[in-house]
């Protein structure tokens, strides 16, 4: 019996202070520190520089030296190559992004060295779930609920990565995703604020690991500052609108919570918020990123956010576009030029004061230093660690222990699952059973899909007769397969069990795969009732992005397991689970909905003042559609394991004094055949407040495990100031008054309770 | 010839100057009228009034003396009248609501002249379309984008409504709607803000009349103040959130635009804002509404809205919610019984102020002495009157009237329509063909269904052969009819043309009827496949009380009718327009999406910084989702006519000073070969602001009617506050630069051209 401890334990120990505070959000207790006061090297070399270095250093640009694809294929146009190491020698360029290998960086940092004042360039990447070797989404991750688990595979994945010529990654996402339709859903950590708060911290810590100068610190970018997951309608790059106290309480406290883990950089949102752009948005860029949350880091815009302005209609031209994005808080221009092109000019015509652009070039200067660039320009870039790291046995050890954890068992009826390993002739149906190209999922930078071992492969290797798999693809991802269907009924009838593969392809989330409608495509779901109507018992297999509304064959399947794109590891961490090797212990970090068209939803909405009640969530006159209840299907929080728990004897004070931890603590007992891990969550409503608070909002989680029949009695802190919301006037506050308390195990094990703060 | 003057010219010249100033929205050049000083008869009134007489006038309550059943059904449980009649003689009640009938009336009127103070009652209803004679939905009137047309039938729905002793309306509904799921876009004026802003001065005029004292004038109430249509996921009751800008913008000029015109009331929104329930929010039911709005009339929360602050989570029980009601700025406490009960103790122990309750007093004996109600208060209560104006020949042409202007034509390919009266065999096919039940939509208060006419009704009388039309339903409404089918297909293959009636039921949309897949019916749509599938060319008469995804055969049809519910008018409005005997002018209020999925959604939207081009919507990386284009199927302002209009030689000012009308006119030319009526309109697009700009947006449009070949030039002038915009600080604006300007009458026919603002 192991118990986990209450996450915030587990952070070191010096960092513990100020993560408690910051995880208020902001403002309550603001971590308001003082610019970091820049080195005597930074600021000697702000004054040799000209203005034109200066715009230089606040300028980057994809990597042509090393495009992500020579690394594979070398056949790169050399004269693309050539311009940009022209330019970096000539100081135009502070920072090459989406490059990869150490052979490229060593020729375009000597290219540096070769500039006036030699300041090494930093090299970046969109590095979201693994580099070469691909993990599963960060929203897959995300379902494990264990910020242990996101903090070694953070670190997992920067070793392979700086080994591969890289210091600074342009993730972790922490945008809270309340709309499934928003194909970035897939990047962040779902719809709740603690679980993206205690994920960005943790992803963070891993990434950046102990000390941001040694060879294998990956600098973290808390991402997109802020509120872009709740684009319009959930489409990509629609504008963004809502009530400040609504980004304060739900949008900001995952950047807090970067921060305070040492984020050294961040990077503003496409978006724009209440109609201004957040790249020319100064309010949020410099008053609530720099003045509340005591930011001192670089931000970075989005690639060519900034040019963008002019299409946001907020910017006449390209010169106004860089003026307004510097003088908001934006330090280092991505892509466009903007700030190589123009600053020099803004500065000299008066139209930007030479201290804004100097206080950008601190930023970015002291965040070379802080890598360690300016001691050792090489850093990072060594053949030996890059043949050493790259797809190592150990990275990929994580890799499938990540997968095998990211996987939900949403349904089991009569114990269908686990399977086991003999004696059942089974059936992979479905267009992702044998197919490597689908494996890894939106936005896999250099990673390879031959490299991925597909759910054939995993499950043939788990049988002790490789013959009692059958693998029909039914159908293709959105298009029938001639005979598909024939021959998958033909491979059902002869099975004893079915294993569904379906879902969503690669290509249809990530960013700029938002969609209208989140269901199985209509070619697999017709495949689903087929094979259903076969009568054979059907485990569906689901591959996803994001949340989906599930429906027919595919909804009422005996077994379902969410198993999102988990990377070059699917198939061995599918039948882990599958056959009962590794227990399912991960949780949905989205709803799933009812249907399709409930979107934006999540499960601690405000209450409103018709609520349904529990046992009649289509009463008339109350919160609902005509057609879907104000519920989800599987809630946040869903998944179950082959064990189950009862809770009993919950410990909480009657009364706490406004600001004080809440302790709460309730017996587990593994009242299953199994050994098993539960996800002890605590979550809390707010039953008189000045604005209205989440019906229930999720604010401590532990996980325990115990053998069949074992109990223990677990202990999780609720820190004070999780008790706290955004007044009306934008401050945070504790008002006094009574919680209800509810301590969850799973679905059916829930024991409710309540205090009362004073 | 005739061209309809720009709306403004219309409005009666002493109301001219404070309606221009107050359509801006609120703000700019807000519209601060000191309080209304009351009368020596009100002032003396409340000197004398008691505390617990005070509450009474504040409460009003479902009339259970005449509830509506009782006059078609007069078995009325005496025991709740009997209770009422005594709370009205005791003086614990203001006003009743929903209840219909002069006899009725007499006996609760005679009732609270029995009162210690003989205060009389106020009777309200929530007359929405119609009260006995139902009228086209409002989203449907809206279609005529007349607001003469919707003044005239404001006024005979005035007449009938008065006539039944009724003074009251909670109507108009004055919520942008721009999530077509919302059920309650049924009520209102769709999805832009113009529209909106002039029909919520129309119907406001039409209702209460010249004079407020006169028996047939209906006081209105604009509602729901204010946000209501951006409730969350389109979910009935759901959360609003939304900045202050988009607020001011977008949802509050119809208010203002209301209030200007003189309306007497308005009704505080169920939901809440920003976590702030709307009845408990006094930034917005003071500081907006009295302060910056200047209105001094009453505000009604809405049915038991304040008792519903205690599901809200922002008071702790029935006292408390009182409390923040009339602190926040409720006059009227709306069934709950909540003022009447617990005011008075409120007052005693100093938790509220005599002040408050006296100003809210002061507001609703204002209000009756505006009625006239004082000098007679049995004024509207008429039994001749009743017999004369209900259902009267005169309210029902105009019915037909507005039905017929309601339709909107939104394709006809080869001119199928309009249909000859001889020579073709006609099938009505569809659950809407003959059927009375869901001619009238949503809430039609007193009206009888059996007073309707349907569709075949309306068909059959215009042709000169009535077995010339075959009728089949083919399929219920949401299930199947045995045989259906078949017989649909026979009576289509024995046609010549098929008239497809098809939709939403009565009960799909309004109030409480949310629906997260705004489509045709499932059943419907196969319905609609099999009959296209003969080959016949198909008509479709769509039924529908919001925008509607339209898919397949509906969507494909060579000729598609927006038939909204049309009220008991429907058969003839819909012969009408099909034979050509009334021209269809008709333009969509709201945009009809390409998915589902695809809301909230508006023509208006925010420029993104990745806006997809018109030629290629679908380009990477650009707004749009995967699965469909950041576009409408039809969008705000579709509809044709049965001849076209071609535009040549605008003219409008290179330059115009900030603050000045922009006048814009163009020659029209009908080059057709009808005489028709085209929809002039002109749209801008502020091409660089402080915030980001609508793509194109409505300021300005007219109506024309002209003989076939004939020109004339079309002079619209643009208000100068038109080009405002609320700046960040929450102020409006004018920004100098360039507006892109589209004058548009039809879809084919655009000119563009430019101006610029110093």
């Amino acid at each position: 019996m192991a118990i986990a401890q209450h996450w915030l334990e587990r952070v070191r120990p010096s960092r513990r202070k100020v993560l408690r505070t910051a995880l208020l959000g902001a403002g309550m207790a603001a971590v308001v520190r003082p610019v970091r006061a820049a080195s005597s090297r930074v600021e000697a070399l702000i004054t040799r520089m000209t203005l034109a270095e200066k715009a230089g250093q606040l300028s980057c640009f994809n990597d042509e030296v090393r495009p992500v694809g020579a690394v594979f294929n070398p056949v790169v146009d050399p004269r693309g190559r050539d311009a940009m190491l022209a330019d970096i020698r000539a100081g135009r360029v502070g920072m090459l992004f989406n490059g990869y290998g150490v052979a490229g960086a060593r020729v375009a940092q000597a290219a540096a060295l070769q500039s006036r004042l030699r300041i090494p360039l930093a090299f970046a990447a969109d590095v979201l779930h693994g580099c070469r070797t691909i993990f599963p989404i960060p929203l897959a991750e995300a379902a494990a609920f264990d910020p242990d688990l996101s903090r070694r595979a953070a670190r997992a994945v920067a070793r392979e990565t700086t080994a591969g010529g890289i210091h600074w990654t342009f993730a972790p996402m922490v945008d809270v995703a309340r709309d499934q339709r928003w194909g970035r859903v897939a990047e962040g950590a779902g719809e709740d604020v603690l679980l993206n708060r205690v994920l960005a911290a943790a992803r963070v810590e891993g990434f950046q690991g102990p000390d941001l100068t040694r060879p294998d610190a990956l600098l973290a970018t808390p991402k997109h500052f802020v509120g872009y997951g709740a684009v319009r309608g959930g489409m990509e790059y629609a504008a963004v609108d809502m009530s400040m106290a609504e980004l304060r309480e739900t949008f900001v406290p995952p950047f807090a919570a970067a921060f305070a883990a040492g984020a050294g950089a961040t990077m503003a949102s496409f978006t724009d918020f209440g109609g201004v752009p957040v790249s020319a948005n100064r309010p949020l860029l410099t008053d609530l990123l720099r003045g509340e949350l005591g930011f001192d880091g670089v931000c970075v815009s989005d690639y060519d956010a900034d040019r963008e302005l002019i299409a946001h209609g907020i910017a006449a031209d390209e010169a106004d576009a860089a003026r307004l994005a510097i003088l908001a808080g934006i330090d280092m221009s991505m892509q466009s030029g903007l700030f190589v092109r123009h600053l020099p000019a803004l500065v000299t015509s008066g139209r930007v004061p030479v201290a804004a652009v100097d206080q950008a070039v601190r930023r970015v200067l002291t965040l070379k230093e802080r890598l360690g660039l300016f001691d050792d320009p090489f850093r990072s870039i060594d053949a030996r660690a890059e043949r050493r790291e790259t797809g190592s046995v150990a990275i990929r050890r994580t890799a499938r222990e990540v997968a095998t954890r990211s996987i939900v068992l949403l349904r089991n009826d009569r114990d269908l699952l686990p399977l086991p390993r003999t004696g059942r002739r089974i059936a992979l149906i479905g267009p992702f059973g044998a197919d490597r190209a689908n494996l890894n999922g939106p936005w896999s930078f250099a990673g390879d899909a031959t490299d991925g071992i597909d759910i054939a492969q995993g499950v043939r290797a788990m049988l002790a007769d490789p013959q009692a798999l059958s693998v029909e693809a039914g159908c293709g991802i959105v298009d029938p397969l001639p005979g598909g269907i024939e021959r998958a009924v033909a491979a059902a009838r002869a099975a004893d069990v079915v294993l569904l593969a379906i879902g969503e392809g690669a290509d249809m989330s990530g960013e700029g795969n938002s969609r209208t409608a989140i269901v199985v495509p209509p070619v697999q779901q017709a495949l689903a009732e087929v094979v259903a109507a076969t009568g054979r018992p059907v485990v569906v297999l689901l591959r996803h992005g994001r949340a989906l509304a599930l429906d027919g064959a595919v909804r009422d399947a005996p077994a379902l397991l969410a198993t999102w794109f988990l990377g070059e590891q699917t198939g061995p961490a599918i039948a882990d689970i599958l056959f009962g090797v590794v227990e399912p212990t991960g949780r949905l970090p989205v709803s799933f909905p009812m249907a399709s068209g409930q979107q934006p939803w999540s499960y601690d909405r405000r209450s409103t003042g018709r609520p349904a009640p529990d046992s009649d969530p289509m009463a008339a006159g109350r919160s609902h559609w005509r057609d879907a209840p104000d519920r989800a299907l599987y809630p946040f929080g869903s998944g179950m394991g082959y064990t189950r728990f009862a809770l009993s004897e919950l410990r909480l004070p009657a009364m706490v004094a406004a600001g004080a931890a809440v302790p709460v603590s309730v017996a587990v007992r593994n009242i299953g055949a199994r050994t098993g891990t539960a996800l002890v969550r605590v979550d809390l409503h707010d039953r008189v407040a000045s604005r209205s608070r989440p019906v229930r909002q999720m604010k401590a989680f532990a996980r325990v495990t115990l053998a069949p029949g074992a109990e223990t009695r677990v202990a999780l802190e609720i820190a004070g100031d999780a008790l706290a919301l955004v007044a009306s006037d934008g401050t945070w506050r504790i008002e006094p008054g009574a919680f209800d308390c509810w301590v969850n195990a799973g679905d059916d094990a829930e024991i409710a309770g309540a205090f009362e703060v004073r």
